[in-house]
């Protein structure tokens, strides 16, 4: 059950390779051509999914009745496809580590009809997986030392796209999350307090405050902003002498001008001796408005983001492309203005002291003092184990881990949220001299190719 | 299983109600409190699949096992949701019909834990489904008579969200999907040719031509722009006579200059005597670039339109809350900057004639020639069947004959794709009165609330 979780023209294409027993093995390379603006960098995210995705493959009955009942393939092609799996290799770099343009994130190499079936899943995956962590990063940047809590279930892509972006701000360091299933499924830390509807279901804010307070008496965060925000710190601040609640409070600010109101819900609160409660601010936050908040002092100890983050508002998708490399022993590239492709299997080198990434092929031996970025992730269809010194490559405390490293040795141009710099990867000299060879075998054919019709 | 779909706020207030015996009942309304920019109108979508999860909720032992364990919830709020179901009402706009700011979209009356407990999904599935459709209908509206294909799959935010993209795009008049599961799952019309890496797993152009269709000898799509755009079109034309293929084949356009391609590769065609054969264009198409694709005369039959649809790039979220409107009997709103509401239940009263829709209480008669938006499609947890002359409210083809009637009767300046006027629906004096009424009660009592600190 996954099989037709792919554009129909995959199956067609398949069908044709598998018929004509065009069997590869090809190597498909998925790329982001180019970084939307305000990105200096992309976070890896999306391989665990992907390769569960590639373990499941197959057609079930329903599947393949579907295929012959619709006529979308032939009766032979629907045959071949019953036992069809994904039996390939991948290499993929782990997820949580910073990528950029033009790098690969992950390379498939499998019998022509296997590879070429999986590129819409393992498109969508990647793209949106990586478009999120990427967005959730420039968060953290924003947000300096404060804790950043995922607030973006209500507005994602769909519930499955919550549980991908829970999941993908946990590998860029969020502290927590509001998604309660996410927290199940990839045992992240679940927060959660009140809503409006809560104050509003009570006959005033103070009852509310107080009903509250009592069910759940430890680290209570109290949302102010239902009638007037300072008028409810007051009562917040009233709420918990009147119950003597032992752990530090909160308050949570959800509109209007949050500086100004951080600043005095600050006052009011240490002028009562709550100097350990803390100021969560929420409401249409990224990492623009964080930035403009933490730039001008704002005393503000956590932020919940939400739906800017969750859609990657200002970036919603990413210009990915899962492109043929090599087929059998040939290295190819198509010549589609805008979309020139590199031929051959890469590999991406990375140097210890920061500088740019050097895109080569991957049967080069690293520049001294390079690592390599691309790991073996499966092998015959089959998942491998621990790849890199932080576990395994689709672990999400591994990809924490790989994130922060990375995020150490950016240099701050990059660092920035407004117009950061973006490195750009050199390519090596070998792989180089192969596009070369490769474009000057096509254009030659090109030439000859268009004689028959022009001549 | 989907109890977990919400954010742990839902469970802690829903416990909260639960322990305190306040059942309400409360009515939430679900409104998009404003339109994206470049848009006129606003489609509603989502329906279907937010039925599907309201008749399902419950908790299984595994989910109530993870509240207890992970301690997110006190053991007797746990077992209170061991066999909680949604037993509320909803009223809906049908799945189709064109809707505009602070119109609700859907109202659910319900026990409070309830009702609370769906908020998180409810806001995600309908606000993601509208946004798609909203858009997608904008693509429709460039098209002119041309013919839509979904391409978003491999772009949207996952696998899932995928499913309703494709769903949400028929219901405004696409008129096929390359996403397979969706073909299945919906009954939609799929298509699909072939890529880039078909081209270039032959050894050149004609025999990968050649190859696709002979297995393909119908409606055979010839994907032209691997090498070069107009070479690609002499050499279908050269396979579609050296296979003397019947049936009107067609080229597709992925890049470059896509006017004025199409110009060139109808030429090329008709002086072929190909004058049947078919131009379809795709690419990072939305509607801005169909729009100016037909507004230059290219002649283009269809259009692929891909990630910038799926992920609706412009305005890849709405503006949306699912806010309490009544508790028990008493008509409650909020005041938090820039997110004052409405109180108590609505309708939507829509003239016959066009012009600006009047949003009034449940409880009103409709004005003269107006007729009723909402409609009740689930009474006591339970689905109901047929609500309109177009058949039941969460049904494709049903939705796209409400869409169509609906995109009839729109105004010209609504209509423009770029720069469209926003129809404000006008709000009834009845619903005016209410909630001048709720908003002086509120006031007082926050002058009063105010003393206890201030003072």
């Amino acid at each position: 059950m996954s099989g037709l979780y792919t554009d129909l023209y995959e199956l067609r294409m398949a069908a044709s390779y598998l018929r004509r027993g065009l069997v590869g093995p090809a190597t498909f390379s998925l790329v982001i051509r180019a970084l939307p603006p305000e990105r200096g960098f992309l976070v890896a995210a999306g391989l665990a999914d992907a390769l569960t995705f590639l373990e499941r493959f197959d057609f079930d009955d329903a599947e393949l009745d579907y295929l012959r009942t619709s006529r979308s393939l032939p009766d032979d092609a629907v045959q071949a496809l019953r036992d069809l799996r994904f039996t390939g290799d991948v290499w993929a770099v782990p997820e949580g580590r910073m990528v950029f343009a033009g790098e690969p994130l992950l390379e498939v190499t499998a019998p022509a009809a296997e590879a070429q079936l999986v590129e819409t899943a393992l498109l969508n995956i990647v793209t949106h997986q990586t478009a999120i962590a990427s967005k959730a990063a420039r968060c953290r940047l924003a947000a300096g030392g404060a804790d950043l809590v995922d607030f973006s279930f209500r507005r994602t892509h769909g519930l499955e796209a919550a549980m991908a972006v829970a999941r993908a701000s946990a590998i860029v360091g969020f502290a927590a999350t509001s998604n309660t299933e996410a927290g199940r499924r990839y045992g992240l830390r679940v927060t959660g307090t009140m809503a409006h509807s809560y104050v509003e279901s009570f006959p005033d804010e103070r009852s509310a405050f107080a009903a509250f307070a009592t069910d759940y008496p430890t680290d209570t965060v109290f949302l102010v902003d239902t009638y007037d925000t300072l008028g409810g710190v007051r009562t917040a601040i009233d709420v918990t002498r009147q119950l003597r609640l032992s752990g530090p409070i909160g308050v949570r600010l959800d509109s209007g001008d949050l500086a100004r109101l951080a600043v005095a819900a600050r006052q009011l609160l240490d002028r009562e001796g709550l100097t350990d409660a803390r100021i969560v601010a929420s409401g249409g936050l990224d990492e623009y408005a964080i930035a403009d908040l933490v730039g001008s002092g704002a005393p503000i100890d956590a932020y919940g983001v939400g739906t800017r983050m969750g859609v990657s508002a200002d970036a919603p998708y990413l210009d990915s492309a899962y492109k043929l490399v090599t087929f059998g022993d040939r290295p190819v590239m198509k010549l589609s203005p805008g979309k020139v492709t590199l031929p051959g299997a890469k590999q991406v080198f990375r140097g210890a002291g920061g500088g740019a990434d050097v895109i080569g092929l991957r049967t080069e031996v690293a520049p001294p003092g390079h690592t390599l970025l691309l790991r073996p992730v499966m092998a015959v269809g089959q998942r491998l184990a621990t790849t890199d010194e932080y576990g395994p490559a689709d672990d999400v405390a591994a990809a924490r881990h790989r994130f922060d490293d990375d995020l150490a040795r950016l240099p701050e141009p990059t660092r920035r949220v407004y117009d950061p710099s973006t490195p750009e990867p050199t390519i090596s000299p070998a792989l180089q001299r192969l596009r070369e060879d490769v474009l000057g075998a096509l254009l030659d054919r090109r030439a000859a190719e268009r004689l028959p019709v022009s001549g």
